[in-house]
């Protein structure tokens, strides 16, 4: 590894996707300085999120460098940065915040349209890649590219954070914890009493579950095909398991009987538009609310009948659970420290960087929420 | 016509539609007496809703007696009913309102489980007719039926009003023009300087310009097929009208150009589900809402992509706008009779009852908004 200057190449060890559902390399790859505004980041711990898995298992960008929630320090600061220095500790932000377009001035919108959820594979500034492997380009994964030792992201696309937080822990709020507990919180608004059903209990469904048990959510009801999340779920707030593999009929007739006609908010943490029109007909007439979270893996429209509307339903989505990334993930960091909201229990295992197969192995077969990786020291 | 009396049958004038999409015949119809927690409602005003003319053209429940847009007055009560007395005027509802279920006790839905939308064509309480023509059961439109001097409704589908308020003007409020005003103050609370998108400028669409205008938005755009609709569209506080068809780039298109992103409302008001998804086309990334308020003739399936959610859009169903129908119309009849919301200019037509079949024509051909059904003195 070279010396660290902000004018000088990185040379370090980076995880290189080179095809689609190929076991990814690790290889020695050079990171370039980082370019005005931008920042390079020595990664501390990353975590997989299923966001990673399902773009190396369908899209065509490669060769490609995934990883998208990391904690960090700052190694060096392109031209313009006043807002970190060398040393600093970080949240890496797969959507960032430019704080000056339509949407980020809104004051109601994270949809940043500068800095939004990156799809090429490049750099916004300059539409370029900031790794190579003897002189060939790699790609990004949403600005972020968190699976290597050292990365450059927008400074816009990081957040600082205190150095008392533990990075080992907080790289998974970066993405699916923060995902679950604003889509709760910020989208649906979930109040005190009330039913909720969320489908798919991944990390981002019991996020959804642990802001929902927080707000006073008297029933939780998770649906899952995996029976092993029941229990799991238990400890996030879910009061109520529903195995969707051993129903013996449709799941949205299943809960609007044992909720006397619907919950209240309905929520789809898979990623299927199929499911999306299950979750609107199970939650309520009148006010029924389903939240949309998922990034569908295959058919990308939502049908549903229009008579679920007209009977007053509301169909929302939910990107990073409606938090503004700069501006909000210092609050929830301080609510991690101050142990109001658990995050340590997403943490299923713990690997070293060089065994980052392993956690997408074990991410296929269902069996672990959150994956951390740790970098070398 | 019969004296009056809670206990007798009425034979009087009505307009009997026999077929779809046949002229309705002006028969001497039976009237039964009201049973209990029913009124019997001398009709005085009906205006035609499209409702009524898509019913007419589509449905498979004939003989019917359509209409549910009418004032009138309380010709005798059924038994229990101490809400109303004889001489009561009244607007009906084609969607009551219990005050008991899950729904009305809810505070914030108006989709009563019990006199909410009938669409059998029977009374909400025996599920039997309370017309007939020589001892044949005449259909109900919506346990309204208004196109006959007298009808019988529940007594939690009809609001009292005061004897001050023109019964030749009010009538209109009970579908159509609530709906609209609604569907900006309460579904979509349409805030001050926005921009709204309004596809389909009927009486709906109408009512929608004007509760937005009402609220302050800057800009209210009209998207008609008809040109002719342009004139009135402005006195109702649309700012811009859109020929849809002399467009020639998808009008979604057309909006987001002018709008720079997409307007922050759009309401489809034809009942089209295509146009349902080009109205989440239309409005903006982050905060974009669509209300859809119409109740579509042919594909009752909405599709859309679900990246428009993704990205922050909110689709949202609208029901008679919002309003509990007893609860909240007498605020609304206030607001017209203190002059803060227009109603007459909605209807564009005065015809005897008689004449009911050139408000069929007038609406079909698109040569009316509201034509007032005025029945014999
Ligand atoms: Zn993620
Ligand atoms: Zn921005
Ligand atoms: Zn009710
Ligand atoms: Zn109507």
């Amino acid at each position: 590894m070279s010396s660290s200057s902000s004018d000088q190449v990185i040379t370090c060890k980076a995880a290189v996707a080179w095809g689609a559902g190929e076991p990814l390399v690790i290889e020695q790859v050079q990171v370039s300085p980082p370019q005005p505004m931008e920042i390079r980041v020595k990664v501390v711990c990353t975590s997989l999120c299923r966001s990673d898995l399902t773009a190396w298992e369908s899209q065509a960008i490669f060769p490609r460098i995934f990883g998208h929630e990391a904690s960090g320090i700052v190694e060096s600061v392109g031209q313009g940065v006043d807002e970190f220095k060398e040393g600093d500790h970080v949240l890496t932000l797969f959507s960032g915040e430019c704080m000056r377009c339509r949407q980020c001035t809104s004051g109601k919108s994270n949809m940043c349209q500068v800095l939004g959820l990156e799809r090429k594979g490049v750099m916004h500034s300059d539409q370029m890649t900031r790794f190579s492997v003897n002189g060939n380009p790699i790609y990004h994964y949403c600005a972020v590219s968190s699976f290597s030792e050292y990365t450059v992201v927008h400074s816009g696309c990081a957040v600082k954070i205190s150095p008392t937080v533990p990075l080992e822990k907080i790289c998974v709020l970066s993405c699916g914890v923060a995902a679950g507990l604003g889509a709760a919180w910020n989208i649906a608004d979930v109040s005190k009493g009330s039913t909720v059903v969320i489908f798919g209990l991944g990390t981002v469904g019991l996020s959804v579950a642990q802001g929902a048990k927080l707000r006073g959510a008297s029933r939780i009801i998770g649906v899952d095909k995996n029976p092993e999340k029941s229990e799991k779920a238990k400890a996030f707030g879910v009061t109520e398991f529903i195995n969707l593999n051993s129903c013996n009929e449709p799941i949205q007739q299943v809960i609007n009987r044992i909720t006397d006609g619907g919950a209240d908010y309905s929520f789809e943490c898979i990623g299927d538009t199929e499911m999306i029109t299950t979750a609107l007909q199970s939650c309520c007439d009148g006010w029924g609310l389903t939240v949309t979270l998922g990034v569908p893996k295959v058919k990308p429209v939502i049908s549903a009948h229009y008579g679920l509307f007209l009977t007053g339903r509301t169909l929302r989505g939910s990107m990073f659970g409606g938090w503004k990334p700069k501006s909000d993930l210092p609050s929830l960091v301080d609510m991690y420290l101050k142990k109001e909201i658990n995050i340590d229990e997403y943490i299923t295992h713990n690997l070293a960087f060089d065994n980052i197969n392993e956690a997408f192995n074990l991410m296929r077969e269902g069996k672990c929420l959150r994956c951390v990786m740790h970098m070398p020291k």
